[in-house]
């Protein structure tokens, strides 16, 4: 099963979006500051990806103040000291205090109970079936401050509200799906301003919706699932890597060129990707829709296509037309790593 | 365009949900109450069909105490007669005075803005292109008390949830998608506690989505919309009614007899309206989702036949089964007018 794999914005590629609960685990001891109740100072927040961790320092006003980057040890015993040195990294990079900080927050493929904390099944970090109790251990090495743990598509959703609303201005509530163009496709929720994980942890799973009946077999057991049509590894089989660079580019470059194939394999990759936000906002009726994950790495052109897709799609029909959902759609951010400050957003809510 | 047509409880036919923005329209004057901010008292819930108008009473603890059913008469004079004589009735019904009620809420098809108590688009109802202030006119005739306005399926699926977590004493977060298979094919959605109207109103449309590219053309100017497979319109095309029944009692009928050609089209009918309920719980995570409309009349027959699919369905994909769709799908609550309750809810929250 490869669902909720590639994921938003690491490399990793795997089963990521099941996670069961909400809580936090950690208690600073001796720390007036949870006492006080006051507003969460500094915050930390870790992407953790198969190949990198990259890390936020966010300050009490939620700006970026330090970023970091690591490679990944597989195995729980490397993961923790890896996550250790990423958060001892970025503070000291900016001369805060460990003890500064309110808060520490984990983006992490595979199986995550938000509630206890744990993750499983993260097979491309090297955790297998047992539950590693992740923000237990690296509250113990970090001094007792409070971990929080999430799904690595939900700190991406939650890290493009908080950059968006920061970048705009905007003074409603943040509303979009992190839609992770990854190996896979899945997308994260933020609500009317809430995270929206759902009762088993499997919102935004969009990829494994069928969308043709005589289409292609999943992995999942399933025919015809969107993913087959708009992610990566669908992109991959469609236009299979020949000069060393990823599959995306290469075609994108082809298509630029006036390959006619590559031309008919780049437009049924962006329809598919534009029935990817139809889907989602027909659904949710999300304000925005950002594309994230490795192929939206290709930047502006993407998005070009993919709004054209759109476009051309609601041209037969007033009613998709009406619900512009061309304007709806934006590229990730790219300045910030925005999985490791949605982590960090949700190491303050803690 | 029929897009959110045949909605949830009633029997008209129309576009029904979008609307616009929060907010309610009147403001009792003299009344105690609503400074000492202590818990809504009575409210009055009205689900507004195209033929008929159901009402519910709600006491202070939320339990439905009266009920009441009148003919619909059309245009905007007969509306909000019909609505304020609705109002009285129900009340006196219980012995209540008008004064004693904290809120009215009004569930209406048609384009419905609930930041202004406004309702346009309405045609099954005589209520065209003119916005109808429908919560201010009904205000006035009832002494200030303040009115909401709702889209039908959003208060089909807030009422769903408020009788399903009263009978079940659930301690969790309302959570559910009121599907509704009427005439077309839309949904309501309660996440996390909270109706979620999407920033257009159009969260829940998922009628029209394309689920099979070779799909018929469907009225909205797409082709292959669920639409076109899981509704009471697609029923009546595929089996159409003989016998002065309604198609969807006439084909069940066919079917148990043995009618293979009956037997099929019901097949095919609980698959898509079982592809319904993955592609909500895909998307969402809903705890439940709640089979309402015209076409769940047909009761556990529907039931049975939509879970039966879901377990085909899961049958050759581990990853659909441990999402458990069968185990969350449920018949709209026939007891009480759901909707009419739903719309008493949120006049009791206004």
């Amino acid at each position: 099963m490869d669902s909720k794999s590639g994921s938003g914005t690491s490399d990793q590629g795997e089963p990521s979006k099941r996670e069961v609960g909400m809580g936090k685990v950690g208690k600073r001891k001796g720390s007036a500051r949870s006492e006080t109740g006051r507003e969460p100072a500094y915050t930390v927040g870790l992407d953790i990806g198969g190949t990198k961790i990259l890390g936020a320092l966010l300050d009490p006003e939620g700006e970026v103040v330090g970023t970091v980057r690591r490679s990944t040890v597989h195995g729980a015993d490397g993961l923790v000291a890896g996550a250790v040195q990423a958060v001892r990294d970025v503070v000291a990079s900016v001369g805060v205090d460990l003890a500064d900080l309110a808060g520490v927050g984990l983006g992490i493929p595979g199986i995550v109970d938000h509630r206890c904390g744990t993750v499983k099944h993260a097979v491309n970090l090297g955790v297998h079936d047992d539950e590693l109790p992740l923000a237990e251990l690296l509250s113990a090495e970090l001094g007792g401050v409070p971990v929080v743990v999430e799904n690595d598509l939900n700190v991406a959703a939650v890290g493009a509200a908080h950059v968006l609303e920061r970048a705009g201005g905007e003074r409603d509530h943040e509303d979009l799906a992190f839609l992770a163009l990854g190996t896979g496709l899945a997308s994260g929720l933020v609500l009317d301003g809430q995270l929206r994980r759902g009762v088993s942890g499997a919102a935004g799973e969009i990829g494994h919706i069928p969308v043709d009946p005589l289409g292609p077999e999943c992995t999942c057991g399933q025919r015809g699932c969107l993913e087959r049509f708009a992610s990566g590894k669908a992109l991959e089989a469609a236009w299979p890597s020949r000069h060393g660079k990823p599959s995306p580019v290469e075609l994108f470059e082809a298509a630029r060129a006036g390959d006619q194939e590559a031309i008919v394999v780049k437009d049924r990759f962006a329809d598919a990707t534009a029935s990817a936000v139809r889907l989602l906002v027909l659904t949710t009726d999300v304000r925005h829709v950002v594309l994230g994950g490795g192929v939206a790495q290709l930047g502006t052109e993407l998005l070009d296509a993919v709004q054209d897709a759109l476009r051309k799609q609601a041209k037969a029909s007033p009613f998709l037309g009406s619900l512009k959902l061309a304007e709806r759609v934006r590229l990730a951010p790219t300045h910030v790593p925005v999985a490791a400050v949605g982590a960090a957003v949700l190491g303050r809510r803690s």
